[in-house]
Protein backbone atom coordinates (compact mmCIF):
# COMPACT_ATOMS: atom_id res chain seq x y z
CA UNK A 1 0.00 0.00 0.00
CA UNK A 2 2.21 2.45 1.15
CA UNK A 3 -0.58 5.10 2.17
CA UNK A 4 -3.76 5.26 2.96
CA UNK A 5 -5.41 7.01 0.30
CA UNK A 6 -9.20 6.54 -0.96
CA UNK A 7 -11.15 7.68 -3.67
CA UNK A 8 -14.59 7.61 -2.60
CA UNK A 9 -17.44 8.07 -5.53
CA UNK A 10 -19.99 11.11 -4.99
CA UNK A 11 -23.17 11.22 -5.93
CA UNK A 12 -24.53 13.40 -3.07
CA UNK A 13 -27.37 11.52 -2.00
CA UNK A 14 -27.62 10.09 1.09
CA UNK A 15 -25.73 7.11 -0.18
CA UNK A 16 -22.76 8.18 -1.23
CA UNK A 17 -22.51 10.90 1.69
CA UNK A 18 -22.31 7.83 4.32
CA UNK A 19 -19.89 5.88 1.94
CA UNK A 20 -17.47 8.84 2.49
CA UNK A 21 -18.22 8.97 6.01
CA UNK A 22 -17.56 5.65 6.40
CA UNK A 23 -13.98 5.38 4.62
CA UNK A 24 -13.33 8.85 6.57
CA UNK A 25 -14.11 6.71 9.94
CA UNK A 26 -12.14 3.82 8.67
CA UNK A 27 -8.84 6.19 8.47
CA UNK A 28 -8.66 6.92 4.95
CA UNK A 29 -7.68 10.16 3.57
CA UNK A 30 -10.19 10.69 1.20
CA UNK A 31 -10.62 11.88 -2.21
CA UNK A 32 -14.06 12.15 -3.05
CA UNK A 33 -14.89 11.92 -7.20
CA UNK A 34 -18.13 13.19 -8.98
CA UNK A 35 -19.02 12.84 -12.58
CA UNK A 36 -20.82 14.99 -14.49
CA UNK A 37 -22.74 12.80 -16.71
CA UNK A 38 -25.69 14.45 -18.16
CA UNK A 39 -27.75 14.76 -15.52
CA UNK A 40 -30.92 16.47 -16.12
CA UNK A 41 -29.68 19.12 -13.51
CA UNK A 42 -26.52 19.99 -11.71
CA UNK A 43 -28.11 20.34 -8.10
CA UNK A 44 -26.72 17.00 -7.16
CA UNK A 45 -23.09 18.25 -8.17
CA UNK A 46 -24.13 20.75 -5.64
CA UNK A 47 -24.65 18.44 -2.79
CA UNK A 48 -21.87 16.22 -3.56
CA UNK A 49 -19.39 19.38 -3.05
CA UNK A 50 -20.88 20.48 0.07
CA UNK A 51 -20.81 16.70 1.08
CA UNK A 52 -17.17 16.53 0.65
CA UNK A 53 -16.34 20.05 2.31
CA UNK A 54 -18.48 19.20 5.36
CA UNK A 55 -16.65 15.37 5.57
CA UNK A 56 -13.05 16.69 5.37
CA UNK A 57 -12.53 15.01 1.71
CA UNK A 58 -8.55 15.70 1.11
CA UNK A 59 -10.21 16.77 -2.61
CA UNK A 60 -12.84 16.45 -4.42
CA UNK A 61 -12.28 16.14 -8.50
CA UNK A 62 -15.79 16.58 -11.06
CA UNK A 63 -15.40 14.74 -14.16
CA UNK A 64 -17.55 15.49 -17.17
CA UNK A 65 -18.87 12.64 -19.40
CA UNK A 66 -21.51 13.31 -21.75
CA UNK A 67 -23.36 10.26 -21.11
CA UNK A 68 -26.24 11.65 -23.13
CA UNK A 69 -24.83 10.62 -26.24
CA UNK A 70 -25.41 7.40 -25.63
CA UNK A 71 -29.02 7.77 -24.08
CA UNK A 72 -30.94 5.32 -23.00
CA UNK A 73 -31.66 5.93 -19.51
CA UNK A 74 -34.85 8.67 -17.77
CA UNK A 75 -31.58 10.30 -16.34
CA UNK A 76 -29.59 11.02 -19.35
CA UNK A 77 -32.17 11.49 -21.69
CA UNK A 78 -35.39 13.05 -23.30
CA UNK A 79 -37.79 9.65 -21.21
CA UNK A 80 -39.92 10.38 -18.40
CA UNK A 81 -38.60 9.60 -14.66
CA UNK A 82 -41.60 7.66 -13.38
CA UNK A 83 -43.19 8.96 -10.13
CA UNK A 84 -45.70 7.74 -7.18
CA UNK A 85 -44.63 3.98 -7.81
CA UNK A 86 -45.22 1.97 -4.86
CA UNK A 87 -42.66 -0.09 -3.22
CA UNK A 88 -43.71 -3.49 -5.13
CA UNK A 89 -43.34 -1.18 -8.21
CA UNK A 90 -39.97 0.21 -7.11
CA UNK A 91 -38.72 -3.66 -5.94
CA UNK A 92 -39.83 -4.96 -9.25
CA UNK A 93 -37.15 -5.13 -12.70
CA UNK A 94 -34.96 -2.67 -13.27
CA UNK A 95 -36.33 0.81 -13.95
CA UNK A 96 -36.02 3.36 -17.00
CA UNK A 97 -33.66 5.57 -14.11
CA UNK A 98 -30.92 3.06 -15.16
CA UNK A 99 -28.03 4.50 -17.17
CA UNK A 100 -26.73 1.69 -19.05
CA UNK A 101 -22.94 0.58 -17.81
CA UNK A 102 -23.14 3.54 -15.20
CA UNK A 103 -21.26 1.78 -11.95
CA UNK A 104 -18.96 0.11 -14.73
CA UNK A 105 -17.99 3.64 -16.16
CA UNK A 106 -17.87 4.88 -12.90
CA UNK A 107 -15.69 2.86 -11.36
CA UNK A 108 -13.50 3.07 -14.46
CA UNK A 109 -13.01 6.54 -13.50
CA UNK A 110 -12.48 5.83 -9.81
CA UNK A 111 -9.94 3.46 -10.83
CA UNK A 112 -7.83 5.55 -12.94
CA UNK A 113 -7.66 8.22 -10.10
CA UNK A 114 -6.82 6.11 -7.37
CA UNK A 115 -4.32 4.81 -10.01
CA UNK A 116 -3.00 8.15 -10.75
CA UNK A 117 -2.97 9.50 -6.70
CA UNK A 118 -1.23 5.57 -5.90
CA UNK A 119 -4.54 4.39 -3.97
CA UNK A 120 -5.60 1.28 -3.81
CA UNK A 121 -8.61 1.50 -2.04
CA UNK A 122 -12.11 2.79 -4.06
CA UNK A 123 -15.68 3.17 -2.22
CA UNK A 124 -19.02 3.35 -3.78
CA UNK A 125 -22.09 3.64 -2.25
CA UNK A 126 -24.04 0.90 -4.08
CA UNK A 127 -26.90 -1.08 -1.96
CA UNK A 128 -28.83 -4.38 -2.73
CA UNK A 129 -31.67 -3.94 -0.29
CA UNK A 130 -33.18 -0.82 -0.86
CA UNK A 131 -31.83 -0.16 -4.27
CA UNK A 132 -33.57 0.52 -7.37
CA UNK A 133 -33.09 -2.71 -9.15
CA UNK A 134 -30.29 -1.67 -10.75
CA UNK A 135 -27.75 -4.93 -11.90
CA UNK A 136 -24.75 -3.09 -11.42
CA UNK A 137 -25.05 -2.55 -7.38
CA UNK A 138 -24.77 -6.57 -6.89
CA UNK A 139 -22.24 -8.05 -4.80
CA UNK A 140 -21.39 -10.42 -7.76
CA UNK A 141 -20.68 -6.85 -9.79
CA UNK A 142 -18.59 -5.44 -7.68
CA UNK A 143 -16.65 -8.23 -7.09
CA UNK A 144 -16.17 -8.98 -10.86
CA UNK A 145 -15.16 -5.51 -11.36
CA UNK A 146 -12.39 -5.84 -8.65
CA UNK A 147 -11.01 -8.68 -10.35
CA UNK A 148 -10.74 -6.49 -13.64
CA UNK A 149 -9.32 -3.47 -11.77
CA UNK A 150 -6.50 -6.11 -10.59
CA UNK A 151 -5.52 -6.64 -14.20
CA UNK A 152 -6.39 -3.67 -15.47
CA UNK A 153 -3.63 -1.24 -14.33
CA UNK A 154 -0.06 -0.65 -14.57
CA UNK A 155 -0.61 -0.02 -10.28
CA UNK A 156 -1.20 -3.86 -9.92
CA UNK A 157 1.12 -5.57 -12.51
CA UNK A 158 3.93 -3.26 -12.06
CA UNK A 159 3.78 -2.08 -8.39
CA UNK A 160 2.29 -4.96 -6.87
CA UNK A 161 -0.51 -2.87 -5.86
CA UNK A 162 -4.12 -5.00 -5.18
CA UNK A 163 -6.97 -3.08 -5.78
CA UNK A 164 -10.17 -3.61 -2.90
CA UNK A 165 -13.59 -2.26 -4.08
CA UNK A 166 -15.38 -1.71 -0.80
CA UNK A 167 -19.13 -1.33 -1.09
CA UNK A 168 -19.92 -0.79 2.70
CA UNK A 169 -23.55 -0.25 2.12
CA UNK A 170 -24.66 -3.24 -0.28
CA UNK A 171 -26.43 -5.09 2.77
CA UNK A 172 -27.68 -2.25 4.48
CA UNK A 173 -31.52 -1.29 4.57
CA UNK A 174 -31.95 2.95 4.09
CA UNK A 175 -32.49 3.21 7.81
CA UNK A 176 -29.62 1.26 8.43
CA UNK A 177 -27.53 3.45 6.22
CA UNK A 178 -28.64 6.87 7.44
CA UNK A 179 -28.53 5.52 10.85
CA UNK A 180 -24.84 4.68 10.43
CA UNK A 181 -24.27 8.26 8.92
CA UNK A 182 -26.12 9.97 11.70
CA UNK A 183 -23.13 8.54 14.04
CA UNK A 184 -20.47 9.38 11.90
CA UNK A 185 -21.91 12.97 11.51
CA UNK A 186 -23.34 13.01 8.35
CA UNK A 187 -25.72 16.19 7.89
CA UNK A 188 -28.57 15.08 5.64
CA UNK A 189 -29.70 18.28 4.68
CA UNK A 190 -26.64 18.89 2.99
CA UNK A 191 -27.18 15.80 0.80
CA UNK A 192 -29.57 15.63 -2.44
CA UNK A 193 -31.03 12.66 -4.42
CA UNK A 194 -34.06 13.49 -6.35
CA UNK A 195 -34.11 12.54 -9.94
CA UNK A 196 -36.12 14.96 -11.24
CA UNK A 197 -35.91 18.41 -9.48
CA UNK A 198 -37.88 21.80 -10.06
CA UNK A 199 -35.83 23.83 -11.93
CA UNK A 200 -35.09 25.42 -8.51
CA UNK A 201 -33.61 22.39 -7.66
CA UNK A 202 -36.29 21.87 -5.62
CA UNK A 203 -36.67 17.33 -4.66
CA UNK A 204 -40.04 16.28 -6.27
CA UNK A 205 -40.69 13.64 -3.47
CA UNK A 206 -41.80 11.04 -5.87
CA UNK A 207 -39.21 9.72 -7.90
CA UNK A 208 -38.40 6.44 -6.65
CA UNK A 209 -34.92 8.43 -5.31
CA UNK A 210 -37.34 10.54 -3.26
CA UNK A 211 -39.52 7.97 -1.72
CA UNK A 212 -36.88 5.38 -0.78
CA UNK A 213 -35.20 8.05 1.13
CA UNK A 214 -38.55 9.44 3.13
CA UNK A 215 -39.11 5.91 3.73
CA UNK A 216 -35.50 5.42 5.66
CA UNK A 217 -35.91 8.52 7.67
CA UNK A 218 -39.47 7.64 8.64
CA UNK A 219 -38.05 4.24 9.78
CA UNK A 220 -35.81 6.03 12.14
CA UNK A 221 -38.94 8.70 12.99
CA UNK A 222 -38.17 11.51 11.58
CA UNK A 223 -38.60 13.55 8.25
CA UNK A 224 -36.07 13.84 5.54
CA UNK A 225 -34.02 17.19 6.77
CA UNK A 226 -33.16 18.53 2.99
CA UNK A 227 -36.72 18.64 2.57
CA UNK A 228 -36.74 20.46 5.40
CA UNK A 229 -34.40 22.39 4.34
CA UNK A 230 -35.91 22.92 1.16
CA UNK A 231 -39.32 23.83 2.36
CA UNK B 1 -29.31 -11.79 -30.08
CA UNK B 2 -31.92 -10.74 -32.38
CA UNK B 3 -29.87 -8.79 -34.71
CA UNK B 4 -26.54 -8.17 -35.25
CA UNK B 5 -24.95 -4.96 -34.43
CA UNK B 6 -21.46 -4.07 -33.45
CA UNK B 7 -20.06 -1.65 -31.22
CA UNK B 8 -16.67 -0.71 -32.78
CA UNK B 9 -14.06 1.22 -30.44
CA UNK B 10 -12.74 3.46 -33.40
CA UNK B 11 -10.04 5.39 -32.59
CA UNK B 12 -8.38 6.10 -35.60
CA UNK B 13 -5.34 4.26 -35.90
CA UNK B 14 -4.46 1.34 -37.87
CA UNK B 15 -5.24 -1.25 -35.19
CA UNK B 16 -8.79 0.28 -34.67
CA UNK B 17 -9.06 0.70 -38.64
CA UNK B 18 -8.36 -2.82 -39.03
CA UNK B 19 -10.60 -3.89 -36.40
CA UNK B 20 -13.56 -2.18 -37.63
CA UNK B 21 -13.26 -3.50 -41.11
CA UNK B 22 -12.85 -7.01 -39.72
CA UNK B 23 -15.88 -6.32 -37.56
CA UNK B 24 -17.97 -5.53 -41.13
CA UNK B 25 -16.73 -8.50 -43.31
CA UNK B 26 -18.24 -10.80 -39.86
CA UNK B 27 -21.43 -9.36 -41.05
CA UNK B 28 -22.12 -7.31 -38.35
CA UNK B 29 -24.23 -3.89 -38.95
CA UNK B 30 -20.84 -1.28 -37.27
CA UNK B 31 -21.36 1.14 -34.31
CA UNK B 32 -18.09 2.85 -34.26
CA UNK B 33 -17.52 4.77 -30.75
CA UNK B 34 -14.42 7.11 -30.74
CA UNK B 35 -14.20 9.10 -27.23
CA UNK B 36 -12.99 13.01 -26.84
CA UNK B 37 -10.67 12.12 -23.69
CA UNK B 38 -8.67 15.16 -23.72
CA UNK B 39 -5.99 13.89 -26.11
CA UNK B 40 -3.22 16.56 -26.86
CA UNK B 41 -5.29 17.07 -30.98
CA UNK B 42 -8.09 16.46 -32.44
CA UNK B 43 -6.20 15.14 -35.62
CA UNK B 44 -6.91 11.51 -34.91
CA UNK B 45 -10.94 12.01 -33.84
CA UNK B 46 -11.04 13.75 -37.77
CA UNK B 47 -9.49 10.00 -38.74
CA UNK B 48 -12.39 8.17 -37.19
CA UNK B 49 -14.34 9.84 -38.83
CA UNK B 50 -13.10 9.60 -42.38
CA UNK B 51 -12.42 5.64 -41.14
CA UNK B 52 -15.99 5.37 -40.46
CA UNK B 53 -17.16 6.80 -43.06
CA UNK B 54 -15.13 4.91 -46.00
CA UNK B 55 -15.91 1.09 -43.75
CA UNK B 56 -19.63 1.82 -43.75
CA UNK B 57 -20.08 1.84 -40.58
CA UNK B 58 -23.98 2.54 -39.62
CA UNK B 59 -22.99 5.53 -37.67
CA UNK B 60 -19.88 7.15 -35.37
CA UNK B 61 -20.77 8.66 -32.05
CA UNK B 62 -18.15 10.56 -30.46
CA UNK B 63 -18.38 10.69 -26.83
CA UNK B 64 -16.50 13.64 -24.92
CA UNK B 65 -15.16 12.64 -21.31
CA UNK B 66 -12.63 14.86 -19.89
CA UNK B 67 -9.91 12.33 -18.95
CA UNK B 68 -7.42 15.28 -18.35
CA UNK B 69 -8.99 16.05 -14.90
CA UNK B 70 -7.39 13.01 -13.80
CA UNK B 71 -4.12 13.53 -15.50
CA UNK B 72 -1.31 10.62 -15.03
CA UNK B 73 -0.51 10.39 -18.43
CA UNK B 74 1.60 11.72 -21.06
CA UNK B 75 -1.20 11.51 -23.53
CA UNK B 76 -3.72 14.09 -21.48
CA UNK B 77 -1.32 15.83 -19.05
CA UNK B 78 1.34 17.52 -18.94
CA UNK B 79 4.05 14.88 -19.79
CA UNK B 80 6.55 14.72 -22.48
CA UNK B 81 5.67 11.91 -25.30
CA UNK B 82 9.02 9.80 -25.46
CA UNK B 83 10.59 9.83 -29.06
CA UNK B 84 12.87 7.63 -30.68
CA UNK B 85 13.07 4.74 -28.46
CA UNK B 86 14.36 1.60 -29.55
CA UNK B 87 12.92 -1.72 -30.22
CA UNK B 88 13.96 -3.12 -26.55
CA UNK B 89 12.61 0.61 -24.77
CA UNK B 90 9.20 0.12 -26.47
CA UNK B 91 8.69 -3.52 -25.57
CA UNK B 92 9.58 -2.78 -21.41
CA UNK B 93 7.51 -1.97 -19.34
CA UNK B 94 4.89 0.50 -19.68
CA UNK B 95 5.76 3.58 -21.04
CA UNK B 96 3.97 7.28 -20.05
CA UNK B 97 1.46 7.09 -22.52
CA UNK B 98 0.06 4.87 -20.70
CA UNK B 99 -3.87 6.51 -19.98
CA UNK B 100 -4.85 5.36 -16.28
CA UNK B 101 -7.76 2.64 -16.43
CA UNK B 102 -8.22 3.95 -20.87
CA UNK B 103 -9.72 0.19 -21.69
CA UNK B 104 -11.66 -0.42 -18.79
CA UNK B 105 -13.48 3.17 -19.18
CA UNK B 106 -13.68 2.76 -23.09
CA UNK B 107 -14.75 -0.49 -22.83
CA UNK B 108 -18.01 0.66 -20.31
CA UNK B 109 -18.51 3.70 -22.66
CA UNK B 110 -18.78 0.67 -24.99
CA UNK B 111 -20.98 -1.50 -22.95
CA UNK B 112 -23.26 1.30 -22.21
CA UNK B 113 -23.56 2.29 -26.10
CA UNK B 114 -24.75 -1.54 -26.65
CA UNK B 115 -26.87 -2.06 -24.25
CA UNK B 116 -28.92 0.69 -25.92
CA UNK B 117 -28.62 -0.16 -29.00
CA UNK B 118 -29.19 -3.84 -28.25
CA UNK B 119 -26.21 -4.88 -29.51
CA UNK B 120 -24.37 -7.84 -27.59
CA UNK B 121 -20.50 -7.88 -29.27
CA UNK B 122 -17.92 -5.33 -28.91
CA UNK B 123 -14.51 -4.95 -30.61
CA UNK B 124 -11.63 -3.57 -29.80
CA UNK B 125 -8.62 -3.38 -31.81
CA UNK B 126 -6.13 -3.91 -28.47
CA UNK B 127 -2.83 -5.83 -29.45
CA UNK B 128 -0.60 -7.90 -26.84
CA UNK B 129 2.14 -8.27 -29.71
CA UNK B 130 3.40 -5.25 -30.99
CA UNK B 131 1.87 -2.87 -28.30
CA UNK B 132 3.32 -0.70 -25.95
CA UNK B 133 3.16 -2.71 -22.98
CA UNK B 134 -0.33 -1.93 -21.58
CA UNK B 135 -1.96 -4.10 -19.27
CA UNK B 136 -5.09 -3.21 -20.76
CA UNK B 137 -4.21 -5.05 -23.83
CA UNK B 138 -3.98 -8.51 -22.62
CA UNK B 139 -6.53 -11.14 -23.07
CA UNK B 140 -6.89 -12.10 -19.19
CA UNK B 141 -7.98 -8.30 -18.71
CA UNK B 142 -10.82 -8.75 -22.11
CA UNK B 143 -11.55 -11.68 -21.03
CA UNK B 144 -12.43 -10.48 -17.23
CA UNK B 145 -14.11 -7.61 -18.96
CA UNK B 146 -16.38 -9.96 -20.64
CA UNK B 147 -17.29 -11.47 -17.41
CA UNK B 148 -18.30 -7.74 -15.84
CA UNK B 149 -20.18 -7.07 -18.64
CA UNK B 150 -22.60 -10.37 -18.47
CA UNK B 151 -23.34 -8.97 -14.95
CA UNK B 152 -23.28 -5.20 -14.72
CA UNK B 153 -26.34 -4.57 -17.29
CA UNK B 154 -29.62 -5.03 -17.81
CA UNK B 155 -29.39 -6.45 -21.34
CA UNK B 156 -27.66 -9.53 -19.46
CA UNK B 157 -29.24 -10.18 -16.41
CA UNK B 158 -32.63 -9.14 -17.54
CA UNK B 159 -33.28 -10.04 -21.48
CA UNK B 160 -31.08 -12.56 -21.58
CA UNK B 161 -28.26 -11.37 -23.53
CA UNK B 162 -24.16 -13.02 -23.80
CA UNK B 163 -22.40 -10.09 -24.47
CA UNK B 164 -18.43 -10.92 -26.91
CA UNK B 165 -16.24 -8.72 -26.04
CA UNK B 166 -14.04 -9.51 -29.33
CA UNK B 167 -10.13 -8.46 -29.64
CA UNK B 168 -9.34 -10.28 -33.17
CA UNK B 169 -5.75 -8.62 -33.30
CA UNK B 170 -4.39 -9.48 -29.98
CA UNK B 171 -2.00 -12.12 -31.32
CA UNK B 172 -1.01 -10.66 -34.60
CA UNK B 173 2.00 -8.44 -35.25
CA UNK B 174 1.50 -5.09 -36.36
CA UNK B 175 2.61 -6.29 -40.24
CA UNK B 176 -0.35 -9.05 -39.70
CA UNK B 177 -2.87 -6.39 -38.43
CA UNK B 178 -1.95 -4.47 -41.74
CA UNK B 179 -1.58 -7.34 -44.66
CA UNK B 180 -5.13 -8.04 -43.17
CA UNK B 181 -6.28 -5.15 -43.47
CA UNK B 182 -5.39 -4.32 -46.73
CA UNK B 183 -7.21 -7.83 -47.82
CA UNK B 184 -10.39 -5.96 -46.50
CA UNK B 185 -9.53 -2.59 -48.60
CA UNK B 186 -9.05 -0.56 -45.43
CA UNK B 187 -7.50 2.92 -46.86
CA UNK B 188 -4.18 3.44 -44.30
CA UNK B 189 -3.70 6.92 -45.31
CA UNK B 190 -6.99 8.10 -43.60
CA UNK B 191 -5.67 6.43 -40.15
CA UNK B 192 -3.69 8.43 -37.77
CA UNK B 193 -1.40 7.04 -34.84
CA UNK B 194 0.86 9.53 -33.89
CA UNK B 195 0.60 10.62 -29.55
CA UNK B 196 2.54 13.97 -30.94
CA UNK B 197 1.20 15.47 -33.90
CA UNK B 198 2.54 18.84 -35.11
CA UNK B 199 -0.09 22.00 -34.48
CA UNK B 200 -0.61 21.42 -38.32
CA UNK B 201 -1.71 17.59 -37.41
CA UNK B 202 1.42 15.94 -39.03
CA UNK B 203 2.85 13.11 -37.70
CA UNK B 204 6.23 13.40 -35.33
CA UNK B 205 7.51 9.75 -37.14
CA UNK B 206 9.04 9.34 -33.61
CA UNK B 207 6.93 8.09 -30.82
CA UNK B 208 6.11 4.47 -30.26
CA UNK B 209 3.30 4.96 -32.30
CA UNK B 210 4.76 6.44 -35.31
CA UNK B 211 7.65 4.21 -34.96
CA UNK B 212 5.37 0.64 -34.28
CA UNK B 213 3.47 1.39 -37.13
CA UNK B 214 5.85 2.62 -39.60
CA UNK B 215 7.84 -1.39 -38.55
CA UNK B 216 4.50 -2.90 -39.26
CA UNK B 217 5.04 -0.90 -43.12
CA UNK B 218 7.98 -1.87 -43.40
CA UNK B 219 7.88 -5.28 -43.17
CA UNK B 220 5.31 -5.67 -45.59
CA UNK B 221 7.98 -3.66 -47.86
CA UNK B 222 5.64 -0.55 -47.57
CA UNK B 223 5.77 3.00 -46.58
CA UNK B 224 3.19 4.57 -44.48
CA UNK B 225 0.81 5.85 -46.84
CA UNK B 226 -0.66 8.19 -43.81
CA UNK B 227 2.90 9.86 -43.71
CA UNK B 228 2.79 9.74 -48.39
CA UNK B 229 -0.32 11.83 -48.13
CA UNK B 230 0.56 14.39 -44.79
CA UNK B 231 3.69 14.86 -47.43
Amino acid sequence: MGNNKAVILLSGGVDSATCLAIARAEGYECYALSVRYGQRHERELAAAKAVARALGAARHLVVSLDLGAIGGSALTDDIPVPKGRSEDEIGRGVPVTYVPARNTILLGLALGWAEVLGASDIFIGVNAIDFSGYPDCRPEFILAFQNLANLATRAATEQGIKFTIHAPLINMTKAQIIRRGLELGVDYSLTFSCYDPSPEGRACGQCDACQLRAKGFAELGMSDPALRVGE
